[in-house]
């Protein structure tokens, strides 16, 4: 413990004094605990990591008060809120950075509407790589100025996300940009499994009974997945997590899949959820979903709007944590999973909470950096501008 | 190196093999790098750290692409953004409640406007500890639904934010509450110090030549202080850096002190500037940064507003760091330090980046923990409707 030998009032302050000698601080240095520990099993080649900023080695936080309040005593949250620019999606931004500084290839693309975009435009301002944002018309103010903040070009394409998709990717494939679209490159989920790499380490090397996570397009899930195979298939675990993925009442399609039942539009509405972060219709990677939790014995199921919002709260005033309502499904599914015998109370249970919003700052959006467009030529013209 | 060894179609998704074996993961146990780290020099008694979130350890950043636009090859972020309430505030509360813990105390308490009340609600839920929190009527109702989300109490003061430091400093000697008010408690300074050690081991266990910090209360500076000046008394350092304050023009009492100028109304008034976060008027341990300044070698300069809006979008867009004005204020100080030759472009320099605005997540704000109080009386008996 820290030996105080004496209290002092300086210039109003109260100053307390120490028995100073230079072993009050470890020799060892510290080392900042990141994804890049799992290299080994990431697709990047030796020498430094050139990407200049701390990722993953985010918080499994006991949360003893949420414990008591839910009567788990071996629940667990894992807190992508820590990353960067507060989501998980940060991992798969930068090792897809990484692979880019590696290869000297100047600009990063994606489509997108949320999460994934603001962690591209900050990833890439901090690698000092060019982002080039495509997002439908319909985007968030909000998000449009934290994205141009950070330098990104940002293109509105007026027909929609799925356009936008198409934009983004056939860039990419015409000017040579790094593809960071959900799905499209396969570093996303290389990224992303590091999460399950953490959580068994940071329970002693052992899996966790049950983990539970928002489920939208897929590549979280399906990362997971991945990432506690492989840590069998290395001889590290014996067995995977029961795999629980989590949507939104009003956009469940994986859920009607796995259930087997048709889905009613009621059921396939984006725009009636809350939850807009996992609110995908045409999930990119749905079937490796399904995949993914049948062969970890796992299931899918949907939550209400309200039992969201309830978790949001729940996880602000019993953890101090602060999520989206899409970053705290997983917490609105326990509840499920416990009544439908899915998870017993008293399992290792870890929650991924995925992420929260960023706030704008009170700089200015720059609407030099933003277009509508409809074609690639409009893109190249626009951009030239730039040189 | 990760050694891929193949690649295939599963579900859609493109999945790397690699050799899998036990020797690709390290054996050592990944360690969080966390202010308590620094116990030996911290307050607290032997035993295992009761606080349940990790605090501090926050990435010292060489930002690539802003020493190439500034010139500087030697400039360092201390990204204070990456605490759990996105701030710097968050390692005082959790020394704080650290303390409580121990000595079971449940309620802890404090007047602020701004990141430290958010700091103290949110870690006081993390704790499962009662928050009673002071604020003006005018506090923005973003910082209540953050707050009351948390399952703070908040009571706003209407005569104003002295009374509302009064009240609360009453309360706790009063009931007995922990007191984290601004200069009120050793150990918002203690922890705030960690900060220093942290800069030193992060540069190979070297104090930077400058470290430049914003100044509103004065904390922050007077800790850097301690921290840096303990490393001496160590035996670890030999010097210590000078220490440049930096404060809004429309707010500047210490800048004008340290000049030994009167301040002109013009100097004095919080709510012309954007930067709330360090618009204070009368600092509540000001006298102690101004000796701390002088004992450095350092100095106090003025910013203004449009240097601090610029100052946010350079660290987003060069950076891929978000800040409030408050928060980048030490990169818009830095320009003028180098012009007076405070700092030279050829020095180590550590910019302190303190933190960002929180948004509100879209759970509601909770009018039963609200309510305008004058006295103490209204404060408990609107509190015993709690037991």
């Amino acid at each position: 413990m820290g030996s105080v030998i004496g209290s002092a009032g300086l210039a109003g302050c109260e100053w307390l004094r120490y028995d100073y000698n230079p072993t009050l601080i470890a020799q060892d240095r510290p080392e900042s605990f990141t994804m890049w520990r799992y290299r080994q099993l990431l697709p990047i080649g030796d020498g430094p990591v050139r990407y200049p900023v701390p990722i993953g080695g985010t918080p499994l936080l006991p949360a003893p008060a949420l414990r008591q309040t839910l009567g788990m005593p071996h629940l667990w949250l894992k807190d992508e809120t820590r990353n960067p620019s507060a989501s998980n999606k940060d991992r798969a931004t930068a090792l897809v950075l990484e692979d880019g500084l590696r290869r000297h290839i100047d600009t990063i693309t994606t489509a997108s509407t949320g999460n994934a975009a603001v962690a591209t435009a900050v990833g890439a301002a901090a690698a000092g790589i060019r982002a080039v944002i495509f997002v439908s018309t319909d985007c968030q103010p909000d998000k449009l100025a934290l994205m141009t903040q950070a330098g990104a070009w940002v293109f509105q394409v007026r027909h929609g996300y799925p356009a936008a998709v198409d934009l983004s990717r056939t860039a990419a494939h015409t000017f040579g940009w790094l593809d960071r679209n959900t799905g499209a490159n396969p570093l996303t989920i290389e990224a992303k499994k590091t999460v399950a790499f953490e959580v068994w380490e940071q329970l002693g090397r052992q899996p966790p009974d049950v983990m539970i996570t928002p489920v939208g397009d897929g590549p979280t899930l399906v990362a997971l997945d991945k990432g506690f195979t492989e840590l069998v298939h290395c001889g590290l675990a014996t067995r995977q997590p029961r795999l629980i993925g989590i949507q939104a009442e009003h956009c469940q399609p994986l859920v009607r899949a796995w259930h087997g039942t048709p889905a009613q539009p009621a059921h396939l509405d984006p725009t009636a959820t809350i939850a807009d972060g996992i609110a995908v219709v045409r999930p990119a990677i749905g079937n490796a979903v399904l995949d993914a939790i049948h062969r970890s014995g796992g299931a899918l199921t949907a939550v209400s709007d309200d039992a969201l919002l309830s978790a949001v709260a729940t996880l602000a005033s019993r953890a101090g944590v602060g999520a989206e309502p899409a970053g705290a499904a997983a917490l609105a599914g326990l509840e499920i999973a416990v009544e439908h015998g899915l998870a017993d109370p008293a399992e290792t249970v870890a929650l991924l909470i995925t992420g929260r919003e960023m706030k704008a700052n009170k700089a200015t959006t720059r609407p030099d950096r933003m277009a509508i467009v409809e074609t690639l030529d409009e893109v190249e013209r626009f951009l030239a501008g730039d040189c």
